[in-house]
């Protein structure tokens, strides 16, 4: 049965980094409780100063700026291009990345899974005009970006979502339609 | 190994259908020969007056208007909206099936497949910005409504298609990056 949950944003929960060095809001998770045994989890980050990311071995990342003006990250000694707001940037979770950030401070979202475990996919809309999807994704998580996203689904009731709220429908079956009319990420998930 | 393939609209190999009552260029497919045999198939049909259409019980199918005014699609009896360009429309391949033009002429772009055999996903870009998607599908598919779509790959030259070209690639491993810049539909397919 497919499962429809709403997360506001208001209730997500933060959590220390494992380094110490800022907090993470948790969006949303597949299951468990751990930092280190999760097969993807979705969250938002905030970074005050340039410094360094935790490691997370076997994990595939994928990065996006929120707010605030932008970074780059090294990775491996290997800059990336300046990072502006929903530019997603992939890299592996293994790797020994730091951030620098490019004026201020900054909120990130960040996806990280286990390649092993999951196939992701990861686009963000700029919400200019109504996007149609078909999908044959497990999990669907959209996550807005403005302050009303409407999200429809034929089959359940028509959704908005406020800044930074997410909608996860979970055991998912067939193909489904999917209209997102403002700014947010679509992640797709799919055990491997 | 990566393989990438473009498929030129020139070379479309043109095959009658099963009903007999239009013809159909094939794209590409994923492999085999006959009509009742394939995984999933992508094609090009041109639709000249109203009527049946074949059967493919079995299969999904997700259609499209290319050219044309538009249509509609009674589906088991029930009437679909009006479908105009670049609006996808999903139904049972094993519906009964009939196409009403709203105003001559139409060409529309199918995609078909085994939902037991493959999971699918398939979105429009209208083109006006650059669309940047990440995705781990096994085989990515681009097909080309614009004149000069641009796609960038990192790791492979730059392409430019033409309309209704396309490009294929297959095998593909990890979370790859697409950039596409033009009208286009993109279609992701994996092993179920």
């Amino acid at each position: 049965m497919k499962t429809l949950k709403i997360h506001r944003a208001a209730g997500y929960l933060r959590m220390p980094w494992k380094n110490g060095g800022g907090s993470t809001e948790e969006v949303t998770r597949n299951d468990g409780h751990g930092l280190d045994t999760f097969g993807w989890r979705v969250s938002i980050a905030d970074i005050a100063a340039s410094g360094e990311f935790s490691s997370f071995a076997g994990y595939q990342r994928v990065i996006s700026v929120l707010q605030g003006y932008g970074m780059t990250l090294d990775v491996e000694g290997k800059r990336s291009r300046e990072l502006l707001a929903f530019d997603a940037f992939a890299f592996d979770g293994g790797s020994q990345v730091s951030c620098n950030l490019l004026a201020g401070s900054i909120r990130n979202f960040n996806l990280i899974y286990s390649p092993k475990l999951y196939r992701a996919r990861l686009q963000w809309f700029e919400g200019i005009l109504p996007a149609n999807v078909l999908t044959s994704a497990a999990t669907v998580l959209v996550f807005s970006a403005c302050d009303d996203l409407q999200v429809r689904i034929p089959g359940h009731p028509a959704q908005t979502l406020g800044i930074y709220d997410s909608l996860q429908l979970d055991d998912q079956q067939g193909l489904l339609k999917l209209v997102l009319t403002g700014r947010c990420c679509l992640i797709e998930l799919t055990p491997a």
